[in-house]
């Protein structure tokens, strides 16, 4: 790290003030910013390029598992929330809503989509007519709208950017199917290409989606000890195809009901591979999702020849398929070493009138701050190999926190100090809500995900006979 | 045509009731549905499949010249709307208002943006503050609203999807060029992937957007000959810089208003690709934007093998990076060939029992209807040349009736009946809003551009001395 580096003085301290180093992170990074209307965020173009990675890799693994994509109204007539019980209990209280259109005041509010259940089952029941018809697997990419009071970039806005698969099935057995694959697309995407590794498991009643039959989540453990929710899959049953009358004319000639599957992630994934993989000198991006994945920095640019070389060898990775790019500014080298590094670029190449000289270059790690040289032949490769080897060493760093830091507790007392001493803490549940309810109330942890497989003596809160194993953690 | 095509049968006549067979096409083809919300529509996996080919290619186009994504909020206070007095004027009576947020009246009403001029200036604001902030060159992928009367799928519906780009730049010189800049990429990006080519040119001031100094747009003839505004870039000059005080330090010291631009397309393309190139049997659709380039369909499909040959030939194409599907339902061929040619799929093979033991495969053009036999060997390549030839095809037919259907005018009646036989018409003008008025009031024609480097005599409305040379047209 250079003397000179401000940008480090402007980050607050990562250990004793994580949430202010968080925001000071996505402002300074130029990640994000905030809109005019409270609540709301402007994804800038470094943030908005992390985004476009992730729709990428995620929108491959849809298409390969079957879904296509399309397209649903972004606003929903307010009679449709009020069909499913659950749902607009869960969800009334939260929605934006449109009441004048075109200067005249309009005769049904609609609501903009704080999630779409709702308005697919409506055209789902016109659609799908008989067993010939299933699977519907269809996904959308869209900006959805849920007014919170609290809100923090990418981890909680008004509106967010999210995809949403909705799919309906002829059996239980097949929408179970879809539920758990999706389940498992999202946290083998998390483990390759954010390089987070996830706890995934069945949420407990409370904090499943209001209108599911159950909820599967995936669950990352942040640089504080914190859990991130980081993506669900809902089995949904029938209960959305009764309230839209979503059925059709099986085999057997009678008409059933379909059964139906729901699932996200959002641009909340951004807030996740920040709090995973930050530092005190800012953002570590894993390279499959890094805007820009080498930076070049030529030193002593004036001298003859340095830029040209420099450039010529950005040229040369871009052509091998690697996102690079050249610093032309006209500010220091330690100046720009400090900003990209700040700005998370996983591998840094310097290149001076010596080492062009010497026919190679100057290699310096994001993750581990090594400083390499290699030669310039063969460069495209060389990169690829480090590249691989950050990817693969961000997810082992992950994997050791999260397994670290997983502790068990007997009684209140252990879970208070588990969760205090910034660990997810597996305990006891007898599985009743009181207990659920004073596990938050006394500790301020939720219960993340069942542990299945595993089986626990008695409740950690009660001392009851045991009904399941909880993870419980704090939560973003 | 097989005999029993009941597909055609159920579509409107394409010369006698031409938006009859517009929604016929749409409706049936499974590209759009109506949304429960009067206005709305469903973009189908079909239809959305086209618009993710279309993305693709602007998007390359739009980073390989310089610009980079992001995303702003979909929310705009009202306020904002009302600091450049034309655009308010223009876009206030359209738009749709969000009143109330979580279960509370909000203090300011807040609009789905229409556009977002106001939104992108207030944050530049923010963002410039030197020279060396220039040019900021940002696009964004987005839904916008726009409450309509009078709605048809994909032409005109009050939500649509559409990209945006917003620039700003030092001086009045660059910004005039990113404005013609961007309306070449959209013209070159109609005649290559649409296959659409299109006027372009100067609007009228009656015909601007509410906002801007210039309005550049592009206009592509339909099948009826009526116009379809297909792009729009416009010059801004430093309207939305003052309503937003967008300033920056210039090298000479002293503060400067930037000059800004902005471009867009829609959805709406999908609908200029249906009217462009359909026929009576259905869509046509380019081979660059068809969501199946080619469909497949085995004969005699449950002889030993056929089957078997056709996905594996299905599987060579799709490797060789051709958009190929197998039909394997068990609806007839002749079906089969029907509802494929309805959905506008541009090359069919048939492989039947006799084609895969003389190793070929018949081809038929969805075009030209050209039935050919083609050997097995190098099945891809014959793929490929083939695809290029249907796309060159109906760029070329859609020439032919873009320079065969513009006809002079040297008065009212001449245009009247210029425009009442399926033309555009060129015509001179005086260049006052009257006689522009009077023009629509008794053609329904509208000025589409002004023509550059063509003089005209006299004004085809009121006689006097011809300022302009315009083509006028009856539009979507």
């Amino acid at each position: 790290m250079a003397k000179d580096n401000q940008f480090v003085n402007q980050i607050a301290d990562i250990e004793t003030d994580f949430p202010r180093w968080y925001t000071d992170v996505v402002i300074k990074t130029k990640l994000v910013d905030y809109g005019p209307v409270k609540g709301t965020m402007v994804i800038r173009p470094y943030g908005y390029a992390i985004w476009e990675n992730i729709q990428r890799e995620l929108d491959a693994r849809f298409k390969a598992t079957g879904h296509k994509n399309a397209y649903f109204p972004l606003l929903i007539p307010y009679s449709f929330m009020t069909r499913e019980a659950e749902h607009v209990e869960g969800f009334a209280p939260e929605v934006a809503v449109v009441t004048v259109g075109g200067g005249e005041e309009l005769a049904e509010p609609l609501v903009i989509r704080p999630t779409s259940e709702t308005i697919f089952g409506a055209m789902y029941s016109k659609w799908i007519q008989s067993y010939r018809d299933l699977p519907v697997l269809i996904n959308q990419w869209a900006n959805v709208m849920r007014w919170e009071k609290t809100t923090r970039p990418f981890l909680r806005t008004s509106e967010f950017l999210w995809q949403e698969g909705h799919t309906a099935h002829a059996t239980e057995e097949e929408a179970l199917e879809e539920t758990m694959k999706m389940l498992g697309v999202y946290k083998e995407f998390a483990e390759t290409v954010l390089a987070i590794p996830v706890f995934t498991g069945r949420k407990t009643e409370k904090e499943k989606f209001a209108g599911a039959v159950a909820t599967f989540g995936m669950e990352a453990m942040m640089h504080d000890g914190k859990s991130l929710q980081a993506g669900t899959s809902h089995y949904l049953g029938q209960n959305f195809a009764k309230a839209f009358d979503v059925q059709f004319l099986d085999k057997d000639g009678t008409h059933k009901y379909v059964y139906t599957s729901s699932w996200g992630v959002s641009t909340r994934l951004i807030g996740a591979l920040i709090m995973t993989h930050g530092d005190q000198r800012g953002l570590i991006l894993p390279p499959a999702v890094a805007p820009v994945q080498t930076i070049l920095v030529p030193i002593a640019a004036k001298k003859e020849g340095v830029l040209e070389a420099t450039e010529a060898l950005c040229a040369q990775l871009t052509a091998a398929g690697i996102r690079a790019e050249t610093d032309t500014t006209d500010n220091s080298p330690g100046w720009k070493f400090n900003e990209w590094e700040m700005k998370g670029v996983p591998l840094r190449i310097e290149l001076g009138p010596r080492d062009i000289e010497a026919g190679k270059m100057t290699l310096v790690r994001r993750d581990t701050h090594e400083k390499t040289e290699a030669p310039l032949e063969n460069a495209a490769e060389t990169v690829r190999n480090l590249l691989a080897d950050i990817q693969a060493n961000l997810l082992a760093l992950a994997k050791k926190r999260k397994e670290e830091r997983v502790v068990p507790a007997e009684n209140m007392d252990e879970l208070l100090q588990g969760v205090e001493g910034g660990n997810f803490v597996k305990a006891g549940w007898c599985g009743c809500r009181e207990c659920e309810d004073k596990v938050k109330e006394q500790t301020a942890a939720t219960a993340r995900v069942l542990v299945e497989g595993e089986q626990a003596d008695t409740c950690v809160c009660c001392g009851k006979k045991a009904k399941h194993v909880v993870l419980f953690a704090r939560a973003y």
